[in-house]
């Protein structure tokens, strides 16, 4: 990665590749933005953001609809849903420079193991996201709260690393597109740490169809959440990651005093999209398998999820054909 | 209980207590039916059956919304849902003669402790009822297949009794009614055994909106009906109750091979009725709990089951507050 002016390209844009893509290249560093089915519209019409922090246009932007027209890149975002993850081997390959470096905006466990599978796990590089956005039309998005984002370097069987060097590099990149910026020491605890709030919410949410802050109102589902909860502390300790005692109930003071909240899967299961049900309930299920320990409640989620997902992908298939 | 031309009463004359009650009165049988909302209707119009057994009518039954106005019984059956179960102990010592006893037709676990805190242990006996029935309106019962009813015996602790002539005595006159009766000589091992198939099927269907034949057509619904029914059997070891091994695989194979079912708590749901979770889920969870075994995917079950039937009160009110 070369140590200045850095060329980023974004891989999925939309309300979050879109919006710190759109940052980025306001803050004059360059980026290129590979689209599917928005591209015609993007390329002719670029990127609106709209933001409490201050609505802004890119009336032009570098939009390719085939990662083999991009120009290769130092950093390369990963910001599609991870249930499009069987398209990255065709694109990440071309993309990359050699020294480039995948940064990994995804949610879930072991997402960057899947990605070192194609570019080797020297070159990844995982990320967290606190943020609340939403794609309003086509290279549209809204940006509504937060915008956090935790960097944590990926070597090997998540071996930590500490803060490296190309970690801040890139931070100070983000921190110029007044992005703010956290750093992990320890990628796996950070990403086990998100999942203690993402497993409970995301999958009651949807399953019961709720929002945080009933889930939060009546005591039984208050009572699960805490249970789910502490399963994410015991598959974390599975894999030697150890979450301190008052990490579960400061994360309910929080989400109580939180606004009323639609979650992430909740909105991606009410638009009929796929729940990315692999990533934040498959994968934590079997790492902590692998190491003899059974989530059973967390499988119970996961399997309703499953199933609601297929259901849904069902009746958004019948729709489709009644359309066509 | 005399030894003949037992009187019975009927707590609950709705579509399980009314179908039983008006076969025993259809076979000669004293029969006094407890009513609340439809006692009017049915002390002026009587009963209607309809069966593929044959459809008939009860122009005149002996109605009454009093449990003090009626005449003391032999055989008292409880047939009310367990939701409605704090009625019964002004409702159940008026009602039974010296030497009379309660048959109690109830879905759950424990439910027999209960009302033996009412009448007595030496007066309680248990029934497990196999039947698909529903009310079509006030005294009219639609009689859909199905019907056989298990007896056993209860004394304190189900500590187990054998078959004892009163419940021959009550075989006697159910079968004179063409009701097919089994005899448990193990009432506590009849009641985890009828769980293993309610547990994984109600709380399933109300959760996920499924009917049976969608739960087994899954992969991971299918899966997880077959781990919650392990949790069922594990709940009943707690309790030295020891179901055979391929119970599980002939509870699968049967309910595969039945129709499409809509199970009766998800139709109490639908129809915005109270559901039975604390007889059907809380109580075992709480038995195996005492006795030291984690039943930890019914729980998520309980507590989910315990939140939608919440809200579905809470709509209910506010449906009924609009239609004052």
């Amino acid at each position: 990665m070369s140590n200045r002016n850095r060329n980023y390209a974004i891989v999925g844009t939309g309300a979050l590749g879109g919006f710190y893509g759109a940052r980025l290249q306001k803050a004059d560093l360059e980026v290129n933005f590979l689209l599917r089915s928005d591209y015609e519209h993007v390329k002719k019409h670029g990127l609106i953001v709209e933001s409490p922090e201050g609505d802004f246009t890119l009336p032009e932007v570098r939009a390719y609809h085939d990662a083999h027209q991009m120009p290769k890149c130092d950093v390369v975002i990963v910001a599609i849903k991870t249930t499009q993850n069987h398209l990255l081997p065709k694109i990440l390959p071309p993309l990359l420079k050699d020294n480039g470096v995948v940064l990994v905006l995804q949610n879930g466990l072991n997402i960057e193991v899947e990605i070192a599978k194609i570019v080797g796990a020297e070159r990844v590089i995982g990320g967290l996201c606190f943020l609340c956005s939403y794609k309003v039309g086509p290279g549209h998005i809204c940006h509504l709260d937060y915008g956090t984002i935790t960097l944590g370097d990926y070597s090997q069987d998540y071996k930590p690393l500490g803060i490296t060097n190309r970690l801040n590099q890139i931070a100070k990149d983000f921190k110029r597109a007044h992005i703010p910026i956290k750093m992990s020491e320890n990628l796996l605890l950070s990403r086990w740490k998100k999942l203690v709030w993402n497993i409970p919410y995301n999958g009651l949410s949807v399953v019961l169809n709720a929002r945080t802050d009933e889930l939060m109102a009546n005591p039984d589902t208050r009572i699960l959440v805490e249970e789910i909860m502490g399963e994410v502390v015991a598959g974390a300790k599975s894999c030697d990651r150890i979450i301190p005692d008052d990490f579960i109930q400061n994360m309910l003071d929080y989400t109580h005093k939180m606004k009323p909240y639609r979650t992430s899967m909740k909105i991606d299961y009410d638009e009929s999209r796929p729940l990315e049900v692999e990533a934040i309930f498959g994968n934590p299920i079997r790492v902590a398998q692998q190491a003899g320990i059974k989530l059973p409640q967390i499988e119970v989620l996961y399997r309703m999820l499953k199933f609601m997902d297929a259901q849904n992908q069902e009746a958004e298939r019948k729709r489709q054909l009644l359309s066509l």
